[in-house]
């Protein structure tokens, strides 16, 4: 069983002010590789149900994988990853840039975070060794800075910093972790769990080089991968305008989120569009450690908005979140929207989705200047939006309400506002629109983190010619197929999908440098992990790995007291939507629930309670949970 | 759809004596690739459930597969197939040789045959066209003779004949398809069902060269497979010694089968082996198409028995069931029994399990010389069981009642004889006991065809050290188990290795010269089909062929009226080994019971039915059969 991989284990015990280092055995590394599935391995192993998120029972576990920090395009993700404090359910969210790699290089797998720590501390990790230092000067910062701080005091401006921001410290529910001021670990409120445990910061430098079993196969596999971004359309798309480019064709779909779902099209998409942003505000396209895409904006705006370059650029998520979902139309403001979500660490898609929600509320009379802190909180107020992100982050006044989430906000809220509160699990929807690709129905509904766009994949049918679709299904050639269908199917492309995308989190692989873009073909993946780590693998053992992946989350869930019941959809979903996709091409209750059954007999998991089999259990080699149903 | 592959087909009625030719769609070839699972799309989609196995509306088909016929070792196997007259459920046998290979280079894939001819006729292919040719002077002549007459009427002596032999026209249930006299499609009586369409022969000639995508790659392929061969001890000992390799070892390890499954050594194990049938009477080690393994045997005994080497010689199943499992230690006389079921065209597992039935009854009294046409038939008489084959293949006398199999022969017999007729599904066991391996209890339990070994994998770590059986599971490197072992782990690579075995029968892969012993690996064999069909697959879309080959078959038999109920085994497999593996090393039927239902709920079957979920269909993409559940 000693094939060589022995990557280390941080163990970082806050409440007692120790760090242990552990090798897992190479077969726990085979079979998990890494992000989410590594992560849930821990949380299921080691983690008793029912502990409060924010106290210093649950733990927090960064993840990178076997194969990020190799100087391969697409591989630089890692996963933060615990019991949420927004949904109850798996916490989970990736992020790229070059905190995970540079964690790789300093000799670490991933850091195990316990306990409480009785004051504010950050953890310097240098070359395998880790510290716990005090952070009293840092809290209450915001993350820019944190980070100038962090570098000056240990003298070394090329650390990387991963932190929770102010939004953190305050424990808004979906505070994230922010790395290098502008990559988010995003979703369920990872940054939430970071500060209840008085932890602000995961500084890291490491010099080591990652030790490749075969470094001429890792070349050639580079060399072939760049060769493929250039030729890619979408890829070259995404360099030039990055993820917003995804606005106009949305829009043009039909189903661009906006107005809190109302609507499939926004008036002012062109003027939130990638193509505007590149004409306008963007001072230059960057990347991950290692990609060739360079997706990722820096954006400049001085005038009465203001952006600064540091902070990154607003993705098509939070051009969405912050724009046509809240029907604002102006791009410099969503830029400097986004920048104070990276300032305060605070999840832009949760965000809009919270100011959108209070939004409709407005319009519809359940809410009034009175509740919302004076602020006519109505679609399109720029600056009401801007103003409530800053009270959010900090929770101040009506801040404080949605600072919980639309769930719990609707709860205090009352009045049927609990109809514009569009979640999944307690987790707020992202900027994708099933109605009109309706693979996201179950995509939405099944992931155990709650409405996530990473953990699920959507049908790109809309970008793509069909046979761009198919060529990536590990399954062979499928039929063609729209993306309105959600027959028999549909779900073959489904779950083999969602195999892929949940691989992908567990190998910290980017799906604009992967699948379904090409550029990273599947096969090449598996020949990557083996070229990286040595191990006579397969495709076949890395879309288990997916299945894996799928199924360890939802044997979380179950533990946590969820059930088939949470695997819904907000009931606005089923409302057609006002413009955009036509009536004819949305679905109704009945044909979610048949394909919900559909996916649960796919899984091999009880039609009944979605609850795995044991058999199916033994099959991905998880046989360890069987007791624990 | 049209990325190039356009095998035909060609569609025989004999009932109205004409020939179609037919070219699937890629994405049938793509789905399905060949043998077991193009077989079975076949008879899913055009054959009505409930016909008579040897009437006219029963379908036969012979199938290549898309790689079949590449320059490369391994792969030369195809497929017969048919509503099984001996079971009444799906009917599948694979054979070696270079019949396959041939019927590739006369640009043909599969064959359907259809109907009933008024008269013997045999098939001609010569280069994609078909003749249907009387065989008026063929009927119920020998194979030798009939294959002679064949190549001399049609003047070239590189025709190769499958043929039925004289026991398929008398339709013996386990009548096999034997071709070019000594590759025979064994098992669940295809030849009978070919005897009752009154078709004696198909006679194949090629010219054609295979066409492939990348012929380099092919090339590059076959040379490291070669390489590997020689490299591997196993494959060296089965040049050596042929498959009766297997007799030492099994004896040694206390499971092989001897008289009629009573105990698991036998005093005669070497005077049967491969070494003394090397050491003996073996002519030469000869090979399949393109195979650098030669474990096939050519033998040659004169004397009081004979044998000719153009019968080839006996394999591990034959010298087990017509020498152990009938406590007979005379190697010449079973070599001469091999020939006399080549001669005539008998299944030689089900013919030496039918004979080792007939003494066991005739040891406990149950049968006397004056039912059995004056023979002893005790175990250990040579000549009586000699005599035995030929009055089977004639249906003389008792022969006649041994000829419908051993569940039928002791229905008739009565008086208690069922307790040792073992079956299942209505086909005899195979030369392998699952008292000390314990796999191999699902492995026969849950294979389409009843009790086959080669639907079914077993576990080789009898044969191996862990080491070597780990490598080859594409789930990853598993952790080392006993053969006993029957929980959740072993379901793990239980239905992993099921998977293989199924795409190996679709693929026509011989699993001599792949896994499990890693001369041809797994992920290679992807890029074979890759590089001969210039598809883009993985590993990953094989094994899903596998889980799809194992699931249509399951859903024929469904079609058939057969349930969960006949995933049985016989009961003496419950009973201690009186001589063997130690009584602690074997199962309960709880642990069958448990491990069954375990299996199901892996497969994503109803726990409770073993029916395959119309979810589980649709992932494999075969949810044209969720209405025919």
């Amino acid at each position: 069983m000693t094939l060589g991989y022995n990557g280390k284990i941080l163990r970082v015990d806050l409440s007692t002010n120790t760090i242990a280092e552990e090798t897992p055995a190479e077969l726990v590394y085979r079979t998990y590789m890494g992000g989410s599935a590594l992560s849930l391995y821990f949380l299921l192993k080691e983690q008793k149900a029912g502990v409060d998120p924010l106290g210093p029972e649950n733990k927090l576990v960064f993840m990178s994988s076997v194969i990020s920090g190799a100087p391969l395009p697409g591989l630089t993700r890692y996963t933060a990853a615990s019991r949420s404090p927004l949904t109850g359910a798996f916490g989970e969210a990736e992020a790229g840039g070059f905190w995970g790699p540079e964690l790789k290089m300093a000799g670490i797998d991933g850091i195990i975070v316990e306990g409480r720590s009785p004051k504010p501390v950050y953890l310097w990790i240098k070359d395998g060794k880790g510290e716990i230092r005090d952070a009293a000067q840092l809290w209450g910062k915001e993350t820019g800075e944190v980070e100038r701080l962090i570098r000056e005091e240990l003298g070394d401006v090329r650390i990387r910093v991963a932190q929770c921001g102010p939004a953190g410290e305050k424990l808004v529910r979906y505070a994230c972790v922010v790395n290098e001021l502008k990559h988010a670990n995003g979703r369920t409120g990872m940054g939430a769990v970071m500060g209840s445990k008085n932890l602000r910061a995961i500084a890291v430098r490491g010099t080591k080089r990652l030790p490749l079993a075969n470094p001429e196969k890792v070349r050639e596999i580079g060399k072939e991968v760049v060769k493929r971004i250039k030729q890619s359309p979408l890829a070259q798309n995404l360099r030039k305008f990055g993820t917003p480019f995804f606005v106009m064709p949305l829009h043009n779909s039909g189903i661009l989120p906006t107005r809190n779902f109302q609507v499939g099209q926004f008036e002012g998409a062109e003027a939130i569009s990638g193509e505007t942003m590149t004409d306008t505000i963007l001072q230059k396209s960057e990347g991950c450690y290692a990609c060739a895409v360079q997706c990722k904006r820096s954006v400049k705006v001085d005038g009465k908005y203001t952006a600064r370059p540091e902070y990154g650029g607003p993705e098509y998520e939070t051009v969405a979140s912050l724009g046509s979902f809240c029907s604002i139309d102006n791009l410099a403001a969503i830029a400097q929207g986004n920048e104070m979500c990276n300032r305060w660490g605070l999840d832009t898609i949760s965000t809009g989705v919270c100011i959108a929600f209070a939004m409709e509320c407005t319009e519809r009379g359940i809410l009034t200047s009175k509740e919302t802190d004076g602020i006519d909180l109505r679609f399109g107020n720029v600056d009401g939006m801007l103003e409530m992100i800053r009270k959010i982050a900090f929770r101040e006044g009506f801040g404080n309400i949605l600072a919980d989430g639309v769930r719990r906000a609707a709860e205090k809220i009352g009045k049927g506002s609990e109809n514009y509160a569009h979640h999944i699990k307690g987790q707020e929807l992202p900027m994708h629109d099933p109605r009109g690709k309706q693979g996201l129905t179950l995509a939405y509904a099944t992931s155990p983190t709650g409405a996530d766009h990473i953990e699920a994949p959507h049908d790109t049918s809309f970008l793509t010619d069909g046979p761009m679709l198919k060529a990536v299904n590990p399954a062979g050639v499928l039929e063609p197929m729209s993306a309105q269908e959600m027959g028999p199917r549909k779900i073959r492309q489904f779950v083999h999908t969602q195999q892929i995308w949940n691989f992908f989190n567990s190998l910290g692989v980017c799906n604009f440098a992967a699948a379904p873009y090409t550029a990273f073909p599947l096969v090449m993946l598996a020949e990557a992990v083996e070229a990286v780590t040595g191990w006579d693998t397969s495709l076949f053992e890395l879309m288990e790995l997916g299945e894996r992946t799928i199924t360890m989350g939802r044997m979380f869930n179950m533990r946590e007291g969820l059930s088939s019941e949470d695997d819904n959809l907000p009931d606005r979903l089923y409302e057609p939507l006002e413009e955009g996709t036509p009536r004819e091409k949305q679905f109704t209750r009945e044909d979610f629930n048949k394909a919900l059954q559909l996916y649960y007999q796919a899984m091999g998991w009880d039609p009944q309670t979605g609850v795995p089999t044991g058999g199916r259990l033994s099959y991905l080699g998880l046989d360890w949970l069987i007791d624990k149903e």
